[in-house]
């Protein structure tokens, strides 16, 4: 075994020079005794993590949400009513598709497009919902494996929330297995024709373009789909009566042989890794939007606990009240630096799906399992929805599942750690 | 509102462009699909983080623990005993107050500490609890608040290891609380009499030095001195029969009227901050050794698991087993990405205590948590100490709690995050 | 020390002859193997602890609320809407005050008390809420501190749900600390006088009798007296958009010098045992109802898991599946057979009111956590109200902080404990 | 729908006679407020379900187990030694056995055998599985299965405990599934040649009498054994070194062509149907034992935390603390309420396996998990085995995994659930 720390050898060690030019903006004040200040709603200094246009990114998107999103969340919230103002606003500040480049879009790299994830599902899981539809399950696919035509006619307009898209992928019988897929293409003379259904589709019922996937009869692949609203055979009617997520809107989409020409067609991506793709993409976002959600719920349940006196004390000076919210935030500052961590590797093409799989499946339990004990602390005020918390607690449930439950993800980490697959065991 | 992501202003936007410069040794080869390779052992490529050097320290420290100290723990665990190789094996290879520059310390960073901890406490929490006190409690607070000659005079007999140290706080009175302290000192004609008693002293048993803290009479406050073994009125004797940390001893220190001279004194450091110092460092490298804890019980419960056969199938391949080791992964990786965070910003002079006592209580909490779940996974086999799982899971027990408790660390953030202590509550 | 166990003397044991008269009647047939048939829905054979009578209330009840309850909730739910029906259709079988003996009412004890609670919250909680009410928080306390009067002239309207009724105890400012009531009364000539406000009052906008507490200015005493709608000063606005209890009112009270006579006054009660008598009443029968509510969450989740099928197999067949349902069995049996010993010792007047904060607590909380781990079998259903569990899941977290929290109760039992209380602590 | 509540027809209605004559020794006196007073050492007051016989026996175990087992315990942890004086002392008490009718045996009752179970275990695990190797797993089977001579040559002296039993089912490569039992039996003249291994049997290198399982070669069906010690072929070492239930001895078994007459077959009970009655009845009776642990846990933290201050107030008057220790108490009740139930059906001839499997589940993993929660309490003793607490959890970490791990008896309800057997999924 060879001596490596020699005085000498030792000496020329440090760590990466970039770790030593990160910002500090928010603790730049070292404090006398040797130590900087700590700032407890950003507990490990992740703000020194990004960069100034990351900062300045997320602070634009910050401001719009809570100035344009949450005055309107509870009017959506009571009667599941799409406002259709939202996304051409969101637009207008390169919201979507905002990692795309031309087209009319940002450009911005993939944390700045976790960061704005995050303000839009501080707000709410369902604008955020209705955004990464929107970017991440079509934009994204027209983008990646679309034609220049596609792009041209649908991206710019898409960007500027012009059009309203939906990504159909989840059928009925099949929503942990999208291997199963029924819904079906055959080639007809001048295009395709579709047959099938999906439910739980966010955006569904007022998409301009839906980007739907088939198993095509010729040779068994998987492949998406451009549709218009309006074709003939397809329809696309709401879900209504939900409990979670009523601020978007979720429907079904039938086609009863929906008749298209071949430019429908996204050529670039066959079989399944196409919309796995697109997936990936949106759980990324995922990770980053449920933290952005339960960070919500830490900071309106500590404003409460310091606020409510009960036994002549504030809340927040009891134990269990304290512990609570420690474990809150702890759980929100360790899913957001993992998050922070898959944006920067998927920027260096460097990641892996079963990344993904972990921050997404860890970072939707924990907002899940903490924003529901935090909500204990409002007492009775818990089931009024101006405290907003339970609102974010019945969203989470579903983020928890979609696009991936705990389980499966849980069960897809454990393929790759084990080397075998339990999907059906 | 500005619009700030016009195509021009966000094509200039990047991530830091040493971000783009991380290493990717293990996942180096990105398949056809755009995608990395999955590495489970390190499932969010927490190496793209490290420097050269700092792997090449910790994959020194790795092969010294598993060649050198894997092959004696059964028998240090099983019998009690004190091995006085071990130290000097270390400080051979440098690893002893590795970030003291100077006193033949190797000077490296503190995440390459951290990793150092790591490699020791995954073979056994009590290796690394002797060394985290020569380094964190010994050597970090003569080199800190210690005279030119106290440094020279212990510091490189205590890197060697040639010396052995201990740090003498708690009281059998006064666990969470070091402000109720009794041990007194006074002055006298050339020098202190000291009186007190000690308990749950690692490594006081065989200690060459002790660190001991004493309320000074004179003005109330807290200081340090350092206590020769031999020193008339002084004993160590042993706590025998632990039940975890067995590989390690611990002692009691008894002082009975001890009187040393004033170059006994550390000068440089008073008020409990001192001690606090030490144990912030302490509690920083343990938030690394309980993360090589965890991973070595996920490395040995995975090979048995896939080993191990039952209804004539691996038990890896079942849903229950899968679950217990993914979630154990997930929480070893989220908690080690933390200590290189705190690494980073305390190599910054950017750390605030409550990010260690997060990231301490996080991670030992963690470890524990999981640790002994994953223990199921041997059956039968777990109360055989051959399969060292159950050894890691009594020893994580007392980690937990030494250092601060869950509990205490958890009311600490809770006083940040809310402004009232509630300690006593 | 003795030896009891000689032949002789252990002969004449034998367990009490009840145990061996016990009915079995679901699992009446006893297989060769020497073994009972396991019934899942009844794992313990609680049904063996019940009497004939019992039974066949449960039956009656579980009947009606199936057959005429379930039809109706998810408009209640949807609609925030009271529906005036209800009340007078469980008088009509006596449903409503059923332990009290003559004006009408059952006169069956407490077991039959639980039994019922059970089954209506087996549809929905805000039914049981409404139900509780006006048995254990209206009818209740007139019957235990009421005239004769009194009791003539409510009680049997209320027992037919002519009359529907409400309790006014928490105030605004006080949830978990009744004792800091600040609602006041003072006498004036020919009555009282009373100022002050509730808040999260069950039933209260549509109520047409008020049992309210204040504290007297003469003697600085709580009190109840019974209020009638339309008294002037008295309002009870509705509180909408509730997150959870839907299907039931809740409402604030406000009373500004609102007159009444001395026949307000209920005369035999005075201090706040008397409103914790009522409280402690409910909080029995919340135990039971919380479990029924599981019960339904279990039978609906089982149903769709054997039936719903991924990866070609029902989900039923999956480890994790199968071990949140019997994780969520077992909680229900164990649960409900506590509330069975209490629902005992209350009818042998052997009750402490500690047992009551433990076994409400413990269902509740139960209750609670495997509703919510159950909702998952869902996966996307889960967020439609017609799968039902979603609106469990939300009333129940409601009903785990009503009548005291999770906490309260805990710090009650604590104090039992430790003899300390520390309910500001 | 019949209206069933008429007055008239529930006034007959009434609990059984039998609930009415409960004993309630200690909450005899009814305070004045109308409520009996708390205990919260049996806070549901279960005293009251047993006769006066059973808690005499329940008296007479205490006071064994605590006079002369707690004294020897640490010793027999510390050295691992068996102490062949207990079994005898118990055989003496009636102890062993004891469900037995004849033969020296007490006769009495299940809850009896559980009462007696809980005080063993109240000291320690190993004694309590020493005790039920004895009673369950080698009486039981002699009584259940044996012919007359064999029931009269052993049963006596078993139960004097002059000679020392052991079981062996259980093999190295089938712990879960002791279906694929590799050990077999073939006929030869005069008798019976046994092969094979057997691995963690308790008692085993002490035993006198082996009571081993085979599978048969010309029937293929697996039938028991009687061995004796000494006979040729025949080996049982001890596992030494383990880490927990060291004050048992376990080994392993190993018969080369062991001979024996005809007169070893147990010859009443074949399949696997006769082990598994043996295993119910050592399941059950642990049901009863790890309440026995977790109940000497919390009074032992309890005691600790009464008396041990922090920042100048006892731990006990600290939220967290009480916290942990009133969950603790509710689970141990709840626990020992189904055990008392399953006695009962048991002794009515009304047990189902599943039953079994469900408290033997929970009550071994509640136990467990409250057991290292409270452990905590206890700061840094918590690591000296004079605390006994971690003892406890040690031990219990292995009582829950043996004769049916925590997942198995989970997928055994799962099966009862579901209908659908997914053990090796």
């Amino acid at each position: 075994m060879t001596v490596l720390f020699s005085a000498r050898s030792v000496h020329r060690l440090g760590y990466p020079s970039h770790w030593a030019r990160t910002r500090f903006t928010l603790n730049g004040r070292r404090p006398a005794s040797g130590y900087a200040k700590y700032n407890h709603e950003d507990p490990l200094n992740l703000e020194s993590l990004l960069t100034e246009e990351e900062i300045a990114i997320r602070d634009t998107a910050r401001e719009y949400c809570q100035e344009n999103l949450t005055p309107r969340v509870l009017q959506g919230w009571r009667t599941e009513k799409f406002d259709h103002d939202i996304l051409p606003e969101m637009g207008k500040l390169g919201l979507l598709g905002p990692t795309i480049k031309g087209y009319g879009c940002a450009g911005v790299n993939n944390v700045a497009y976790g960061l704005i994830a995050r303000e839009i599902e501080r707000v709410d899981s369902g604008y955020r919902s209705m955004a990464s539809v929107q970017s991440s399950l079509v934009m994204h696919p027209i983008n990646e494996f679309g034609t220049d035509a596609q792009k041209e006619r649908y991206l710019p307009r898409l960007a500027k929330g012009e059009l309203v898209g939906c990504f159909g992928l989840t059928e009925p019988n099949h929503g942990s297995d999208p291997a199963g897929m029924e819904t079906t293409c055959e080639e007809t003379d001048g295009g395709f024709i579709l047959n099938g259904s999906k439910t739980w589709i966010s955006n569904a019922p007022v998409a301009d373009v839906f980007i739907v996937w088939a198993r095509c009869k010729w040779d068994g692949k998987v492949r998406g789909f451009i549709l218009e609203k309006g074709v003939k055979g397809l329809e696309a009617p709401a879900i209504k009566n939900k409990i979670a997520l009523r601020a978007s809107l979720t429907g079904s989409i039938f086609m009863d042989s929906v008749k298209v020409g071949h430019d429908a067609l996204l050529p670039h991506g066959q079989g399944l890794s196409a919309p796995f793709s697109c997936l990936n993409s949106a759980r990324y976002g995922i990770s980053w939007g449920v933290m952005g959600a339960l960070e919500d719920c830490i900071q309106k349940t500590l404003v409460y606990a310091l606020e409510r006196k009960q036994f002549k004390r504030p809340l927040a000076s009891f134990q269990l009240i304290q512990k609570k919210l420690v474990d809150a935030q702890t759980e929100a500052v360790l899913g957001l630096q993992a998050s922070v961590q898959i944006g920067r590797l998927k920027d260096a093409g460097k990641l892996a799906p079963e990344m993904v799989s972990m921050v997404k499946r860890n970072n939707c339990g924990k907002a899940l399992q903490h924003c529901r004990v935090i909500l204990d602390i409002l007492g009775g005020n818990a089931s009024s929805d101006e405290y907003h918390v339970g609102r974010h607690v019945a969203n989470l449930q579903v983020v928890n599942t979609y696009e991936g439950t705990y389980d499966i993800h849980g069960l897809i980490l454990g393929k790759a750690m084990t080397g075998i697959q339990a999907f059906a065991n």
